[in-house]
């Protein structure tokens, strides 16, 4: 059976295998499971991180599992994996369905993990059909995505993108914070060693132009409320917010916590909490997020004012425009924090910024909108209510995401569905078993849908 | 010559002789020298972490020079060392002069170790003359006193003083901040631990009846800036105010920074920099200080709000009832910040308070003090000024310090001099050759006294 010979109803009526999906997926969260949360068997969340053992395990079991359904299976320089099953013309890219399967050291099992699952469950229905399609269908494990090893997220997207330079990547260091948990090395990795070390440090050059797509499809839980608060099922992602990481350092001066009034102290610490409590305040008049994630305080002795405070900061808008609107504001209210912390020694505090990650606000691709648009509609009929077609809805991502790169490239488009509170980068992240099946049953028909229409 | 032949003038007339002990002082810091602030070959910081291999070297220097200055030297079971040259009754307990000879991470040349080497000088002073005490002179090198390494200051004399168990101070874990230095293992090191590595795990049970003592003088930069601003040569310490040490947890909920509004966030670190910021005020408002010194957020994640915040909090006070009441106040304001961060979700963030050490207000003994007052009049007459005795004033410690144990169990005072713009704690604590020997002359000079005092 071919894609191009499916009559409209016929790729409407395409659905993927629940119990099937929700097993596989459980399955491989056997890699590195995390911090239990309830009696259940899969009531854990997940601490898998980038190029860990247990990553090393599920990438593992992903070659194995493709090959099996007769993809033929690369890897490039980041540790990418792409497995694709061929189409009946050999001379075109393949559309892709991708995500990853790293998570936050107190992740979940959906973030991520969902999109890639989608994309084997796709394959599994394919291959269950004897469907061919044109071109040939894809699935993709990013590398690194979260960033929470090393602290550049989507980094291997990003440089597959030609937008992150391969030794920039390479010479990542591991968060020390996340260093210290058991699945890090003593000594802090690169991320060049870590993949030498688990052995996928690929042959293949990180390029769009090496490893070319025709699209690119991102399933994933919504990481927000709207679509749950809404009772909304499936969340076509039309765009992703802009947002920028900056490592900011604040100096002061070390001195005796029981000897050194207030108004002789230049206490880092001190003036980094007065910016942070200020920063939600500019960025919520705003209708921005900013966000610490990370803080560090030197010596770090329980007696001595803190001299020397670094922290990460993220900032996330809408547009584009507004991040820099609230960095210039924030930049000119830390001066002014920093200025008062010491001033009465004549040694106020400073403030260094280093930007590390400017993500711009990003538009998906009409096409693939369309797709997943047209794709959900039919998916969500199944729910038999009288006006379906409000279960779906458009939406913008306010997480970056591996798309967020390929969209550089080729035509891109996500879809989201509900998970439990809205709740993400937590133990409890949590989307149903049928709320699964319904995004990758929109997966598999977006998937169908594109092919059709190159090869109209 | 015995001390209760002199005249009160020739007592009057003792001084140390100022080069030396500044030689002494300097050569000691060979061993752990730290941060270079200065082109001068003494200009740098000292980083001699309790029980490092410099701390292990530099107490090898002081057995070997108390040694060859005739002195019995023993070692209890928390490293303490204690050197006693004998007087002529053998009856009764040493007078001693002690202080530390460990620092902070980024510390400076005098806090402890101008305390330690001034007991060096007073023999050296001793020796030369040919002086002959009643009882004992000894000088004691106490462990740990700046809890930097090990979280509990002044543990060993604490120990001692029978007001702290053996058992807890042997099991103290080195805090991780510290144990990041070179100067520390992989593995985080006890206290135990760490003395049988540098064997320095005495057989002498470490309990003032074990090792008693007639008295305990303390020479010691002020680490405050009474004395320089004010141009005064020498603070008669009475008293020290109180402290508490506490270790705070606030408990909010992990989640994604790029796609949780802040109403929907129960941001642990948010809630702690609030409380820092709050702290000050109502801490300023009793006339106290409360500190922050150490702070760890989890999981340590750029793009994830942290979970959960833990952070060492120091606050002090003139009188102990004021810590309490400033406690007080603070625990219903934590709670207050805590209650509002997260209630969006139902699930606000918590706050969890453990007390790590509790020092309460300290009075030092009459007979001391007036042995201190009468020296420091006596030495400050050389500065030829027509009321030289205003060069001498009382004054109340804000930091803790060994004596503060010894006041527990014997008569104990302490001797301030000034330091460059009041600072410690800090690479360029400084306090001129002249000032040091100044502070040794009337530790010299008080125990003289003392000892005359016990045996007239």
């Amino acid at each position: 059976m071919y894609t191009t010979d499916l009559s409209e109803e016929q790729v409407s009526a395409l659905r993927v295998n629940k119990d099937r999906l929700a097993k596989d997926l459980h399955y491989s969260c056997q890699w590195g499971a995390g911090i239990r949360w309830g009696d259940g068997s899969t009531d854990t969340g997940m601490q898998r991180l980038a190029l860990s053992d247990e990553d090393k395990k599920v990438r593992d079991w992903f070659i194995e599992t493709t090959t099996n359904l007769k993809c033929r299976v690369t890897v490039d320089e980041m540790g990418n994996i792409f497995a694709v099953r061929p189409g009946r013309r050999k001379d075109v890219p393949a559309t892709f369905i991708g995500s990853h399967l790293d998570t936050q050291p107190t992740g979940g099992r959906y973030d991520g993990i969902l999109g890639v699952l989608s994309g084997i469950e796709t394959l599994k229905v394919m291959e269950e059909m004897g469907l061919e399609t044109e071109g040939g269908v894809g699935v993709v494990n990013w590398t690194n995505e979260e960033g929470a090893r090393f602290p550049v997220s989507m980094v291997s997207s990003g440089v597959w993108a030609e937008c992150i330079p391969l030794e920039r990547a390479h010479g990542l260091k591991e968060v020390p914070t996340v260093a210290s948990l058991s699945t890090a090395a003593s000594a802090p990795e690169t991320m060049k060693s870590a993949l030498e070390k688990i052995k996928y440090l690929g042959p293949v050059p990180c390029s769009y132009k090496e490893t070319p797509m025709a699209a690119h499809f991102e399933l994933h839980i919504e990481q927000g409320p709207h679509l749950v608060s809404a009772g909304q099922r499936v969340g076509v992602v039309t765009a992703v917010q802009a947002y920028r990481w900056y490592h900011i350092d604040v100096i002061g001066r070390d001195t005796h916590t029981g000897t050194t009034a207030f108004q002789h102290r230049a206490d880092a610490l001190f003036a980094s909490a007065r910016m942070m409590v200020r920063a939600r305040e500019v960025a919520d008049s705003h209708g921005c997020l900013a966000s610490v994630g990370i803080i560090e305080a030197k010596p770090g002795s329980i007696n001595t004012v803190p001299g020397l405070v670094s922290f990460s900061f993220d900032i996330r808008a809408p547009e584009t425009e507004l991040v820099t609107i609230v960095e210039a504001d924030l930049r000119k209210e830390f001066d002014l924090i920093a200025a008062e912390e010491g001033k009465g020694i004549g040694k106020p505090c400073r403030v260094e910024w280093r930007l590390d990650f400017d993500s711009p606000a990003v538009k998906f691709h009409q096409d693939c909108i369309e797709c997943v648009q047209q794709s959900a509609e039919a998916v969500v009929a199944d729910a038999n209510v009288p006006d379906s077609k409000s279960l779906v809805r458009t939406i913008m991502s306010g997480a970056g995401h591996d798309s967020v790169f390929t969209s550089k490239r080729v035509p891109t488009s996500m879809i989201f569905i509900p998970c439990k509170d809205g709740l993400s980068h937590h133990p409890e992240e949590f989307s149903t078993a049928e709320d699964c099946a319904t995004g990758a049953s929109v997966v598999l028909q977006a998937v169908v849908r594109y092919d059709r229409k190159r090869f109209a």
